[in-house]
């Protein structure tokens, strides 16, 4: 028995006290009142509920629940330590139903996994003695799928293909996709567990695609839950919406009551494989970098003063007269308040697939941002960097996907049964 | 200022006051005095001392010293969740003189790592606020290493080339290597890091021959610290050497007094990459995975009894008059009894490297040996199961290096300082 502690968000539906005690296992004594927990205070009491105490740390013993809850997890939760990305194409002659009963038995095994159960008899044991350690399973769909499933008509204009930008490298094969699944956890092995029970579960249905490994900061290495650090050592996320603003929601995901009722709730997530030019970009002093981005490196504060939280005065001038935050500062011009409003929140895994023959590190961003619609969130600030951010000649844009990904299925619903069984 | 909680290992000679001083950064007030530590209670007495009270998790903030220790560190120490290896060659053109300086700057820079400070003027920025983590650099030296320094003379049986196995299917590129760092932490920007530190301190000296990334449980995934599993899902590493056992150095450490004393306290790694065919493995039925190793796989019992750490039954039979511990059992082949007491210390990391296009995973065991002498540890075992393991089906040595691990340095003096300037 793997005890896990649900992690109740507070945009979430509270559960149901069945599928709670099931996350018990064999704590078959406790009613199920006692497992009706309110948003605060419900790790503890839950904890205190149990026959045997759990001596699960944290780290494992963090569960975030798959069904009841407006959005998909993996969205606003924070980043995990471990991510895969994988894509899957639908096989020949494989259609909406396959599709709808791939989604299900997806959607079965991503709630097991995230309450850290094993993923039926055949498990493969690899997640044993660790408990859930904040999996989310996260799903979505390419353009091409409404092809292959025969719902062009409940297709999107969010899905249409994102234009071609001047700095675009982009690898085909590692691109694009008709189903698309982004998998984070705290331990590697729950990680790579839950995406090889994925990957078994597509059986004859689907075929990979592509498939990326991503990190971030361990749980732990920080004194306090810091905004992230990327490989060219920046803080990376400072200017994120955040959930307590009154537009997140708005920018993030798809409202109801739009043309695509299947889709509300849910959100587009852009994917990009950008590899970082480190050896030339640490060949720049410091003071250069920070005017690449326009912040500090130590601690994220802009460069105009302050501390992380501080606003950027993007109109502040220095002693010599010129800007303190360059005009192709990459904050600046990548900041809502000069693209219209355009906003998104980015939730990337770092990325090292090792050393390549030349010397250089295979490394960077695996940039994945979450917003209502791509045409007021990634696009138009991508255009804008494309044209002069002046972190440009340090990056590489060399994969591109972009999936519509379904609001939280309720309990006993799979994710996309709204547009599957329409 | 990342503040560290050094740890003193039971055989460790105390570091000095004053590089402990140092750790503190700022922190002048404290007198050094307040500084020399015992091997208990250490780290309380460290935090008290700090004119602020650090913040950071045992997580972030177990630093392990890199000088003043019989043997280098990451041999006897926890695996940790992320490991580095990576080969170089010297450069053409480089000899000893080259080598010496390579090593002196390498060592300075494995100890300011291990402390959580930064590598100097130039340093990233990628490890902030992070503590050191657990980490561990640690440096070998290869068979061709001796050509190439001209020190023929010095090198140790110990490196003859490894036999060639029936089951290996070697790749030359990713093998050997003129030097070998094996680097490991708690987090994932941590270990980045200090690769991308030693990769550019190589300069023009030597170059990158191969680079592998791995992979263990995160710290507090599971209830408490246990024996690790791997990707097939195994409980690995209960048959090993324990420190607390009588023959523990004899076995793992080359002993003082033999023919090459520049080697003394130091060890022998063993570096296999081995593949996994886990799509044959995962459709083995349980109770076959069981006897392929002789171990339950929920928690490493022997299969004739007991817990993970009751001895095997090897005689003992089952109703059916057959050995319970199979004839080709891995954990029977590899024992210590059936080889004359050849043993290792195997500290391994997990690998992943995606999914190849055939949708298999491209994932395994870095296997990591360690031994006084690869001819009473490696490699009588090796042949053995290279006979008749009942495990050699399902996976495959795919990369092989033998290196020469040389003993702990003293403080102010580099790795490798007593043969290279004998
Ligand atoms: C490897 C590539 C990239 C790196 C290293 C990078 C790094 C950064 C850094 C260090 C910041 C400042 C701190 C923060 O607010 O998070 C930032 C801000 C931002 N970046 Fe990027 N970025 C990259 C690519 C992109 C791309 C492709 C987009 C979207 C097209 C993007 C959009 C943004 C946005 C919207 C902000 C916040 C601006 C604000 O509201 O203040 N970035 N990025
Ligand atoms: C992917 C390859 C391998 C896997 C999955 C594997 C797995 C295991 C497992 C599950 C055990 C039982 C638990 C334990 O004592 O740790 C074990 C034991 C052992 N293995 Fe392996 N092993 C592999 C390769 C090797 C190799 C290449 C060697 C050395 C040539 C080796 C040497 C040993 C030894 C010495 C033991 C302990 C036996 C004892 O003292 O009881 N293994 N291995």
């Amino acid at each position: 028995m793997r005890p896990v502690t649900p992690e109740t968000s507070a945009e979430g539906a509270p559960d149901d006290g069945i599928s709670r005690r099931r996350l018990l296992g064999t704590a078959g004594a406790v009613g199920a009142t006692g497992l009706v927990l309110g948003a605060a205070g419900g790790a503890a009491s839950y904890a205190a509920a149990e026959e045997k105490p759990t001596a699960l740390a944290t780290v494992g013993s963090t569960g975030i629940a798959f069904h009841g809850r407006p959005h998909q997890a993996g969205i606003t939760e924070p980043q995990q330590a471990h991510g895969h990305l994988v894509a899957f194409d639908l096989a020949p002659g494989a259609g909406r139903k396959e599709a709808a009963a791939l989604m299900r038995r997806w959607s079965v095994l991503a709630g097991e996994l995230m309450a850290g159960r094993p993923a039926g008899d055949s498990d493969t044991g690899v997640a044993l003695d660790a408990g859930p350690s904040s999996l989310t399973v996260t799903f979505g769909f390419g353009r091409s799928f409404f092809d292959r499933t025969s719902l062009v008509a409940q297709r999107p204009p969010g899905l249409d293909p994102l234009p071609s930008f001047s700095s675009d490298r982009l690898d085909a094969r590692r691109s694009g996709g008709d189903l698309w699944v982004q998998i984070g956890a705290n331990d590697a092995l729950v990680a790579f567990h839950a995406l090889r029970t994925i990957q078994k579960a597509a059986g004859e249905a689907a075929g990979v695609r592509w498939q990326m490994n991503g990190f971030n900061r361990s749980p732990g290495a920080t004194a306090r839950p810091m905004t992230a650090r990327n490989l060219m050592g920046q803080v990376d996320g400072t200017g994120n919406p955040k959930p307590s603003e009154p537009d997140f929601d708005q920018r993030v995901f798809v409202p109801s009551g739009g043309d695509h009722p299947w889709l509300a709730g849910g959100s587009y997530a852009v994917v990009r494989r950008i590899r970082m030019l480190l050896d030339d970009w640490e060949k720049l002093p410091l003071h250069q970098q920070e005017k690449v981005i326009g912040r500090r490196k130590s601690d994220g504060a802009p460069l105009t003063g302050g501390t992380e939280t501080t606003e950027l005065a993007l109109d502040a001038t220095g002693p010599d007269g010129k800007l303190v935050i360059p005009d192709n500062a990459h904050a600046r011009i990548s900041a809502p308040e000069q693209n219209g409003g355009a906003a998104m929140l980015r939730r990337p895994f770092s990325f090292h697939d090792g050393i390549g023959p030349d010397g250089t590190p295979d490394a960077g961003l695996l940039f994945i941002c979450w917003q209502a619609d791509p045409l007021r969130g990634f696009v138009p600030v991508q255009r804008k960097l494309d044209r002069g951010d002046a972190l440009s000649p340090f990056i590489r844009h060399e994969a591109s996907g972009l999936f519509a990904v379904p609001g939280g299925p309720r309990k006993g619903e799979y994710v996309g049964q709204r547009l599957l069984e329409a």
